[in-house]
């Protein structure tokens, strides 16, 4: 078998190798700039200075103010922040409060839904076509006068399916304009944008969004960090509490160094986005195509490549085999990748994502694979590949 | 003024220099081992097996079981999770509640109780003598028939005060054990120990806490990074909804690399721990000496050097003097202070650790000035200190 050295890293989507500017200046941040933001001395300001400059270059990336930039622990985080931040407070007065997410999200979505409707609230579940997709039309049917929030992911973690996120947006305002005619308080949209990054427009003004999430772990930048964009003058209750961080959004001492590496690490994505966009799905195209031909029984799960999928995404069922199994035999040669999302601890579980655009069809999602591809993809990585799948085939 | 060089860095309690063997070995396993500790891979694999070797040693070093040790985004967030996991349950199935909180806590645990308070919560505020210590006897005294949580900082972070947490833990044992006989729960104990590590008896056993907070920040490891103790069987609700990692606990795709750099900052804080509080025993105690003997004005908060007081910090008020232009000048002679804690962005508040031991004096919250030494601090610095302070006074 081949050693680590030839190893195919094709899990991008679960996690990204960190860049290596991105480690360094890190590393020197968080060896120099080692002062609490909130101290008065110069140690502090100096932290404090390098926080601002980074959250300055994030919101300048996202066509967002610095304010509206609130540092998180992660995805995970900045997507608990946005649902319980808007829907605890309503449920705090007592008052009726619907929610909407889609069938297809992450399981931080999901999760975080699941809790707030223990909590009392009322979650419709927007459902998706079989390419996973999303119809605006469906979404605005869903919006009861009490609904508060939609949560919709951008780009999905398995299937790469890429929703009209600037065309929900877009009705939305249309809507939130005759509600406040009619003295009904605006629906907001929230998006997890953490798949999305790196190949997806991330200009908050162009999308329209209320809220978007973004982490560190997916974009060659540092884990457990990421950001929550809140749209000018929205107030969210924060999830952790303390010192008053973040706006009051997100309590504890900074991670000055993850901030700045973040910055970094989002510029970076930002600035090769098109050409990478560009590798990239010539190289999805190119497996797709070889994957149809040469083996048997290969069913693509979400949409053809295109400007509806991720260009970084090829997720298949092959028909009579078990995903897992793959896995195993592929990283045994030295091929990573996986079946499902490994955001989930829970293995054994089949994919909901998968069972939701195949009418439930267990055999399709128990026998998937995912390849997820980055910035050190290669066309001999796929041959490669490609090679393997035969033989199991 | 002294160059940059020359800066003493007298402001530990804030927010420690990183280690650098900790910050070779965060930057060595971020780049190597990037892969998500959830997927299927070997690359998944060998981040699990450090996540879990991380694991390993943080319990060892805290006399705890693996499955006890619950990683964090920092300490304010380990804080929440104690409280709200503890509480919330028990308000969502509409009963009473009734928690206890002492004065002079951390704006992580008194900012998580009044919030708990808005939701429902009964709140006692635990007083403390002029040394800022609690009595254990006060403690009994507060505890109705549902209260659920008893929060107490091990040593707190501006005066320094060391309270007696076994002893506080033992007596409720006793009563515990009279509860159980009566039908009632059992009151769980919190300790914030983000402060006591590396000075204090970590030992969760010999301590007898339910609950523990540490964080790296605060030990020469990595920042927004911690752990949540929560001792065997207890059951938790999360803050963080998603993937389920941590036991459920704290999901989120885990920050590996500061798990490896936590587990060593513990250990080598831990390992010298007895020679470090020696160490700064005696330069805190020529400090308070000289402090006393050559500046009018000066009084102590907090209690006299020894087993009831942290060995690297020194507060005091001196009569007539603002705090806050004391840190400035200092700053600009290259002494590194604080006046109250800095883990708050509300400069302006005075003090409510030094109110409380003031009787709400204000005078002395205004004029108060902390110094935390740590492992670069040496009797050299403590004179040029001395020499500083002596031209403001």
């Amino acid at each position: 078998m081949n050693s680590k050295k030839s190893n195919i890293y094709a899990d991008y989507a679960a996690t990204t190798p960190i860049n290596s500017s991105v480690a360094k200046r890190m590393c020197e941040i968080g060896e120099i700039a080692y002062g609490n933001p909130s101290s008065l001395h110069s140690k502090g300001l100096e932290a404090a200075a390098i926080l601002k400059e980074s959250r300055r270059e994030v919101a300048g990336l996202l066509g967002a103010h610095e304010r509206d930039i609130i540092f998180t622990a992660g995805g995970t985080e900045s997507v608990n922040l946005a649902l319980f931040g808007v829907v605890r407070p309503i449920l705090k007065k007592k008052r009726k409060v619907h929610l909407i997410v889609s069938t297809i999200e992450h399981a931080a979505v999901l999760n975080a839904a699941k809790e707030l409707q223990s909590e009392g609230a009322e979650i419709s579940y927007l459902p998706v076509d079989e390419q996973g997709l999303v119809s605006p039309k469906d979404v605005f049917m869903l919006i009861k006068p009490h609904t508060a929030l939609i949560s919709i992911i951008y780009a999905n973690n398995e299937i790469g399916t890429v929703q009209p996120i600037a065309e929900i947006a877009k009705g939305l305002r249309k809507i939130n304009k005759e509600r406040q005619a009619a003295g009904l308080s605006a629906v907001l949209l929230h998006t997890d944008a953490c798949q999305a990054a790196g190949y997806l427009e991330l200009n908050t003004q162009k999308l329209g969004v209320d809220l978007m999430t973004l982490n560190g772990g997916k974009i060659y930048g540092p884990r457990q960090f990421g950001i929550l964009y809140v749209k000018k003058d929205l107030v969210l209750d924060p999830i952790i509490f303390g010192g008053g961080q973040e706006r009051g959004l997100r309590s504890g001492t900074e991670n000055v160094a993850a901030a700045a590496g973040f910055a970094l690490a989002l510029k970076l994505v930002q600035k090769n986005r098109s050409k990478e966009c560009k590798r990239l799905q010539k190289i999805q195209q190119y497996f797709l195509s070889k994957l149809q031909k040469e083996i048997s029984g290969v069913v693509l799960n979400g949409p053809l490549p295109g400007s509806q999928r991720l260009p970084n995404n090829i997720n298949i069922s092959i028909k009579e085999r078990d995903g897992e199994s793959m896995v195993i035999y592929l990283d045994a040669a030295g091929i990573l990748c996986s079946t499902g999302s490994a955001c989930s601890t829970a293995f054994s579980e089949p994919s909901h994502v998968i069972l939701a655009i195949s009418h439930q069809s267990l055999d399709r999602a128990k026998s998937s694979l995912r390849f997820s591809f980055g910035n050190a993809t290669t066309k001999k990585d796929i041959d490669h590949i490609l090679s393997l799948l035969k033989n199991i085939t």
